[in-house]
C-alpha cells in the first residue's frame, strides 16, 4: 500500500481524485485538503464521493509525509505544493497547467509568473496513450488539460503520419469545466438552455495542445476554440483536418486501429460518439472519417471532463508510475 | 385583412407560424392543418399558442381559398400542396426544402423525387436579409433551413466581399430541430447531459448554404457538421473562415456594419453570442473575429431554429409579399 | 401615457417588469434603476428584455418624478423606497414582501424589522383574480409572493366554500425563483440533475398563505414545503385538501366554473398541468379532482414564477390602478 | 460462482442489472435477453454498461439453465418467464409488479390478469432493510416498485412505530422511470423545462405501498401522486404525515437510528435530500422533520429509480438469496 494525499480535494476533479483513491485496492487515501473548506468532511461536500474523511488545510508537513501526493489546484498556486511535495521524497501528479508546458515565455504570456521557477519544465507530460513510458519513470508528472486530452487522443494518429496540414479543434464542454466557483458564468439561468463559445479571444490550453502536436511530429499553429453547454460533465471535440497529403484506401482506420485497438481506454466507435457514454468513466470514445465531398479528415473525441480529463487520468498516471496496471481501480 | 392558412400547425414551426398569424395585426389565420391529430384542437396540443382553433385535414378547396399560405410539410409532401394553393391563387411560403434548391440533380440526390416537378425552382429564396428585393414581387417563397439560415446571415458579408477562401460551419442545434416525432434521438434520456454530432456522413443543408453562398460570390465546397445539444431551441453555427485574401485594417468590422447596421432583426455583437438571446425571436445574433495568430476569420452566428430558423422568418417573407413593414407581427 | 420607474430591474423579475412596460402601449418607461450594475445598459445585461435604456442609480428625486414605480427591490429595502415614492405621489407596486402581510407581528418574525413603519399595512393585496376591486383604488399594491399566487388560486374556490378542513401544500419552482445571486445553490452544478426540498424549517410564504387563506374565510395552519427543480422558471404546486365536509355531486367543477371561467388569465384544466405551457406568460393553469380512494381534494396549479409569480402580475395591478384593461400589455 | 441471466436487459433497469451482475465478483453473468433488440450487442444499445454480451431472444431452455435470473420484463409478461424459470430450479428476482402484491382482486383490478396464476403470491417482498430475513431463504424474491421503496423505507419507522395516522405522499421521478419507449411523455420537448403530475387518477404503486404499510402495522388509504420532472435519473418521495399520536421529546430522531443506523444502504440526514447525492448507487437517503406549527411529520426520501429502485435492489436482494455479504458488487 502507498499512502497518497489528495490536495484541493474539495474541488470537482479534486474530489472525484480522493474518491479513486479511497477505493483503490493499491493506494490508500492518506489526506485530503482544502482551503476554505477545511474542517469540512469530504462526503458532506461532496456526497457521491463516500468518502468520510476531513479535509484539513494543506501543511506540507502534515500531508507532505506520503508516497505520492495529486495536486488539485489551480495553475501558479500548485507549483509551490508541488515543489515541496517533492523535496519530502513523495512523488506527484500535478493536474493544473503549471508543469505542462516547456517553454518557460509561452507558460508566461498564458499563465504569468510560475510559481516554483526551479522546477519549471522537470514533470513528464502525462497522457498515458502517447507517453506511457516517459510516465513509468517519473517523480511527476503534469496531468493534461481537459481539451487537450480529447484533442490529443483525436489527432495522435494523424499527427504521427503527417497527415495534419491544418486543423480547427471545436470544442464543447459541460459547465463543471468552469469550476465549482458560483459565478455568473455557472449559474443555472446563464447555462441552462444555451450554448456559447468562450476565451474566443484565445484558450490556455491551446499552446499545450500544439506542443505536445508538435512532439508528435505536427508542428503547426491550431484553431482551438471551446463553447459551453447545458450539461454537468463531458466533454466532445470536433476536429477539422485539412490533410497534408493524400490519405491511402483504408489508411485511415488502419492509422487509428494501429494506434488504439489494444488501448484499455480508448474506445474507436463508427459514426457519431455522445459524452454521454464516457461519463464518469476512464474512457475516450473516437470517430474518424474522410468527408468525400471536401476530403477533409473529421476526428470526434468524446470524455468525461473531469475524468479522464483530470482525476481518472491522474490516477492512471499515478498506476504507471507504481508500476501497477494500468487500469487498476478506474475501471 | 388577408386571409392566412397554415398547413402541418400540429408540428413546432407550424404551431409557432399559426401563433404568429394569429396574433398578426394584418393577417387573419383562416385555417390549421394536420393530418394525425386533425380534430383536435391547437391550443390542447401546443397549449403556448393560445389558438382556439380546430386542426383540419387538408383539403385544397377549403383551405386553399385564401389570400396566402404557410407550408409547413416535410419535404416531398410540401410540394404537391404547394402546387395546389398556388392554382387556387394563393401566395405561399413553403417552409419545407422543396422550393430550396435550383439544381434539380441536387435536389433529387439529397431528396428524392420532387413532388410537383412543373413547379421546381419556380420560388424565390427567402433570407430577406439577402434577398429580400426578391421577396417582395414573390408568390411562392422558399423559406430557408435552419442551419443555412444561421450560417448564411454569419457568412454573407465575407462571401460577398471575396473572403472566404474555405469554410468550416460546426453547428449546433437544440432538440426542436429533430421534430416532433418521439424517436430513440428525441427521447428524453437520449439528449439529456449529451453531446453528439449527427448526419456526419452528410447534412441535406450542405447544398443549400453551398447554392446560396455562390449566389452571394463565394463558389466553394463547404464543411458542415451538425451536433444535437440537450437544450429545446436555439441554434449556434461556429464558422471557421480560412481567408482568400488579407483584410484590411478594420475591414472586417466595416464589412459586419455595413450588412447589417440598419438591419431589424440582426444584432452585431463583440464577444460571445449565446442562443438563449434570441430564444422565441427573430433576431440573429452574430459575432465576428479574426484570430490574430492563425489569421483565420471565426464567425458565431446564434438564431432560435424555430424562428428565425423556420416561423418567424416565414412571416417576415409574408410581410414583405404583402408590402407590409417587415417586422409587423415578430417583434 | 404614464410614466413609470421599474427599481431593481437588473434583477430577473425587474427586467421582465421593465420590458413590459417598455412594450406597453399606455405606460411608458422612464427609468430602470439597479445597484451595482447601475451604468451598464438593461439590454446588455438581460438581452431578451431588448430594452436599450441605461440602468440608473436610484435617487428619489430623479426617479420618483414618475406617475408610478414598480419596485423590484428584496424585502426591506424595499419599504423605504416605496415610502420615498408615495411622497413623490407616485402610485407604486411592490414586488417585494414588505407591505404584504397585515400583521406587523408576524412580519417581524419572518422577516426583521420593516424599513419604513409608518407606511406598514397601507397596500392592498394585489392578486386581481381575488382582490380586484381593492386594486383599483389602491395608490400601493403589494403583489402577492410567487407560491401564494399559485397557491390562493389554486385554493380559493375551496376557501370561500368552506371546504378546507386541512391542506398540504408541495412546491416546486425552478431555478430563477433563487434569484440572480452566483451561490452555491444557484450554481449548475447543484441544480442539474436533482430535486430537493429547501427552507424545510419553513418558508415566508407560508404566513402570506395564510393570511389570504383567512381572508377568504379559511383560518388554519398550513403545511408548505417548497422543493428546487433542474429548469429555469415555472412554479406547481400540488395541493392535497382534506375536505371539512362533504361535497356535493359536480360541486367541485362548480365552484371552479364560478370562480374562473370568466378570468383572462386563469385556465382551467381536467388532467395534469404543467409549466412549461404557462412559461413566458401570465396565465395561471388549474386542475383539481377529488380522490375517489380517500376523499382528498387535489389541486394542482402552474405559474411562471417571474411572469404571473411577480412581473406580469405586477402589471396587470398596475393597469387596473390605471383603470386600463386588465390583459393590456400582457398578453 | 453463481450463473445469472438477465432477461429484458436492454431496457434502463435490465441493463444496469446486467452491468451489476457482469461485474460481481461472485455471480456470473451468463445471458442476457431482449426482444426486439435480440442479435445486437448491449454495449452498442447501453454503452454505460461495458457489457461485450449479445443478447438473445428469450428461450427458457438455453437462457433458464442457471442458477439465478434478473426479470426485468413489464408486468403480466415477467410472471410466464418467471414460471419457466422456476421449473428449472433457478432462484428469480422478478422486478416486475407480477409477484409484489398478495391479493390477487387488487392485482387484477390495477394490472388485469395474472400471467401465472398458479405462482400468483409465491414470492416474498424484496425490500432488505425492512424484509431481509425471508428474503434470504426465498426462492422467488418481488422486487419492489421504486416508488414504494423510497416510500417505504421513509415511512417504515413511522408505521411500525403507529405514527402513521395519515400520509400525503409526493413524488417526483426523472424521465427513466417512464421507461425506454419513445413516446409523447418521454419527448425531450415534452419533458425539458417542466414538471407535472401524472397518472393523477391513481398510479398502480399505490396499492404496493399500502400493503407494505400494513404489513409494518399502519393499515390505511393513502395519497400518492407522481410528478415527473426534467432529469434522467432520481426520485424523491416527500411525505406528510398527519401522527396518530403525540411524539416523545426526541422519539422522531431515535426512531429512524433504531431502524437505520446499522444499514449499510440508509444515510439518514438533517436537512434536505437532493437525487444527485445517491445518483447511480443503491442507496437511500432520507432525512424527518416534525414542523413545529402543525405536528406534522415530513420525510425526504431520495433514491435513483433505476438503481435502488430496481436494479442495484434486484442484486442486493440476489446477495441475500446466495448467503453473500448484501452490499457484494453495489458498494
Amino acid at each position: 500500500m502507498a499512502r497518497v494525499s489528495v490536495l484541493g480535494a474539495s474541488g470537482y476533479a479534486g474530489a472525484i481524485a480522493a474518491m479513486l483513491i479511497h477505493r483503490h485496492p493499491f493506494f490508500e487515501l492518506a489526506h485530503v485538503t482544502a482551503r476554505s473548506e477545511a474542517g469540512a468532511r469530504l462526503d458532506d461536500i461532496h456526497p457521491r464521493t463516500r468518502v468520510p474523511m476531513e479535509l484539513e488545510s494543506w501543511d506540507p508537513d502534515a500531508q507532505g509525509d506520503v508516497d505520492a501526493a495529486l495536486v488539485c489546484w489551480p495553475h501558479r498556486a500548485a507549483a509551490p505544493a508541488v515543489a515541496a511535495l517533492r523535496e519530502r521524497g513523495a512523488r506527484v501528479v500535478d493536474l493544473s497547467a503549471d508543469f505542462r508546458l516547456r517553454d518557460r515565455g509561452i507558460y508566461e504570456d498564458w499563465y504569468g509568473e510560475h510559481g516554483a521557477p526551479a522546477h519549471f519544465g522537470t514533470g513528464v507530460y502525462g497522457l498515458p496513450e502517447l507517453t506511457r513510458d516517459a510516465v513509468r519513470g517519473a517523480d511527476l508528472v503534469a496531468n493534461p488539460g481537459c481539451y487537450p486530452t480529447a484533442a490529443l487522443l483525436g489527432l495522435a494518429p494523424l499527427a504521427r503520419a503527417g497527415v495534419i496540414g491544418d486543423v480547427v479543434i471545436d470544442a464543447k464542454s459541460g459547465v463543471s469545466g468552469a469550476g465549482r466557483a458560483a459565478t455568473a458564468t455557472t449559474h443555472f439561468i446563464a447555462a441552462d438552455e444555451n450554448v456559447s463559445p468562450y476565451k474566443i479571444e484565445g484558450h490556455r490550453h491551446t499552446p499545450e495542445i500544439e506542443q505536445e502536436l508538435a512532439a508528435l511530429g505536427a508542428e503547426l499553429t491550431i484553431t482551438f476554440t471551446p463553447h459551453l453547454l447545458p450539461l454537468a460533465q463531458g466533454e466532445l471535440v470536433s476536429c477539422y483536418v485539412t490533410p497534408a497529403r493524400e490519405l491511402g484506401e483504408g489508411e485511415l482506420a488502419e492509422l487509428y486501429d494501429d494506434a488504439y485497438a489494444a488501448e484499455p481506454f480508448v474506445e474507436l466507435r463508427d459514426g457519431p460518439v455522445g459524452v454521454i457514454d464516457v461519463r464518469d468513466t476512464n474512457y475516450c470514445r473516437i470517430s474518424v472519417l474522410q468527408d468525400p465531398r471536401t476530403g477533409r479528415v473529421i476526428v470526434f473525441s468524446a470524455i468525461d471532463n473531469l475524468w479522464k480529463g483530470a482525476a481518472s487520468q491522474a490516477v492512471q498516471n499515478l498506476n504507471l508510475m507504481f508500476g501497477l496496471p494500468e487500469t487498476e481501480g478506474i475501471r
